[in-house]
């Protein structure tokens, strides 16, 4: 973790939805701009699956951060006027408490000791930081993706605290396609030889099925029309060709990305995630997803998705969208044409700016 | 192999595509209806990747086949009128000599040491089976998904020797999105520490690999859509919950469709079957597919898709029919409206019925 990092250390046992505590726990945050004397000013922002809470670069850490282009000064999130609050999620081994953290029973790590994660935990764990803060009252709350869930699960929990929602390529639950990835992901990992029911270490480290997952996670996350006009069937001569090896640019391209993310996440992290990710529903209250709204959110949302987005297709940002009007909420809902899929947030910043900057003036 | 298959010994050498070549080949077919004394009636069915000669019962063999409400008495492929052939694949496991068919020279199994396979040696050895029968000019030419690269490269090789062919969900040659999803499932079977670079036996065979390569070729192979509506997020209760294991109906599907295909499928069959789709290209001659079907096709073609195929998208079978439409052919197009994806072909027989029917009346 950066110089910008914070940490905040929540001293007492904190309970987890499902069953199990911790007996403490360690969060680490970034923020952006300042809190202003009401602390009225401050946006919080859920984070995707594997991101950090670096966010974007600032004095202290120079380094370009997961929503880069989106926040600073004269920024869709603009650092003159908010102040940037972003919490690594739990669960997460990029600084806050997860299954790799060390277990003070046992000086070990957690790994499958670690109690059942769900994205209320994320969101409750999220919470401690910001209380901790002195805000009572964020200006907005914005999730991309898995961050939209963790949005959704404090809505439910600390509802009517906030008057401005920013729900992007996210859904209230994941439908068949998702859970059928994710499940295949997990199976990668978790039968890795090296895997060992959690008891790697760095000499015998579940590499191949981290790879295995990091590239099937990329398909996902893109789109083939992207790939079509990126890639096409052009030959790859980057990496040496072997019996049965990568022949084709997208092979390199894939083989790139999991070699960065190799050695970077806690295998038994992204299970925790992954896991947390199938099993939220915001929907599961009797009363379905425009009750939970009407308890818990009055104002001005902001709903968001893309065409190509295969992961979490438009037609779930559209149910988001409908509740919320259904709720009586005002909502600007946008899907948005990119041939960059679920991660057009990430890479598409100039497509997701208009919409964000006229959502918060 | 069933009662109903018989074997074709080619005797003499086969040359492959890109170098190499078997002293000798073995190629498994079946055959409904009978073939009159013109031999003018006769129907070439080529199969998918993991498909056998079986297409359908028979008296000989009255277990279904991969296309059984196709072919028949008064079915689309009338066996009252027809001979339908289909020979098993080139280096498949099905019957034909493949990289587990034993080596004259070793008496152990080809493995990787099997010649590399391309898609034109799958169309030139069912060739060998259709000269061994005398037929010189096929009624028609049939082709679903792997099947209809099959058919394509047989025009190429056999030039003007039908004046009907069928391309059902596939393509003149495979887009990253599908050479992505291959290159994963065999990165799945070559890293299984049980592959042993082709020097698995049955105490160890490499069956996590094959597991995770069949689980993704399911999610490529249905649709998105068609789970919501047949899984939604029903929860399993059919195989026993373990720590990250199975917990909703689409897992234990997958599950289910893995445990079938796992001992009945050879993992280095597979490699080399799913290798071919990715290097085959229909339009690699200088001048494109135009050209190709100017030289070698004159007739009536019929080209169907299915608009929920994101292994061979709507927009491949469209560029078959423009190219076919433009050398001077007739053209039967169409994208079936189905939520089954890719194997619409297989599982909704109803959809594909009518354009077939009337294509060969």
């Amino acid at each position: 973790m950066g110089q910008a990092t914070k940490y905040y250390k929540h001293p007492s046992p904190f309970q987890f939805y499902k069953g199990g505590s911790l007996p403490s726990l360690t969060l680490a945050w970034e923020s952006w701009g300042c809190l202003d004397e009401q602390k009225s000013n401050a946006i919080i922002l859920f984070s995707g699956l594997s991101a950090s809470a670096h966010a974007a670069s600032s004095d202290e850490d120079s380094s370009p951060g997961w929503w880069e282009e989106m926040i600073g000064p004269g920024r869709p999130l603009d650092t003159d006027r908010f102040f940037v609050l972003c919490v690594n999620s739990l669960g997460s081994c990029l600084g806050s408490t997860g299954p790799d953290s060390t277990a003070p029973s046992t000086k070990a790590p957690w790994r499958l000791d670690f109690p059942e994660l769900s994205i209320d935990d994320i969101a409750r764990a999220t919470e401690l930081v910001v209380s901790h803060l002195g805000i009572q009252h964020p200006h907005a709350v914005i999730g991309p993706s898995m961050g939209g869930m963790s949005a959704l699960a404090w809505l439910k929990s600390f509802p009517k605290r906030t008057q401005k929602i920013a729900l992007i390529s996210t859904a209230c639950a994941s439908l068949p396609f998702a859970l059928a990835i994710r499940s295949l992901q997990r199976e990668a990992i978790v039968t890795d030889r090296n895997f060992n029911d959690g008891r790697y270490d760095d000499d015998h480290w579940p590499e191949i099925g981290m790879r295995l997952a990091r590239k099937l996670g990329m398909i996902t996350y893109r789109s083939a029309q992207e790939w079509d006009q990126r890639f096409g069937r052009r030959p790859q001569d980057y990496f040496p060709h072997q019996p049965f090896g990568m022949q084709f640019e997208v092979e390199s391209y894939l083989e790139t990305h999991a070699r960065k993310f190799v050695g970077q996440f806690d295998p038994c992290a992204y299970l925790y995630l992954s896991r947390a990710m199938d099993t939220f529903n915001a929907c599961d209250c009797d009363d379905g997803l425009i009750a939970l709204f009407d308890r818990s959110f009055t104002g001005h949302a902001l709903v968001l998705g893309v065409d190509t987005d295969i992961l979490f297709p438009a037609h779930q940002q559209q149910a988001l969208a409908g509740a919320l009007e259904a709720s009586g909420s005002e909502v600007s809902f946008e899907i948005l044409k990119s041939t960059k899929g679920h991660d057009a947030f990430l890479v598409d910043s100039e497509l997701m700016s208009g919409p964000i900057r006229s959502w918060l003036q």
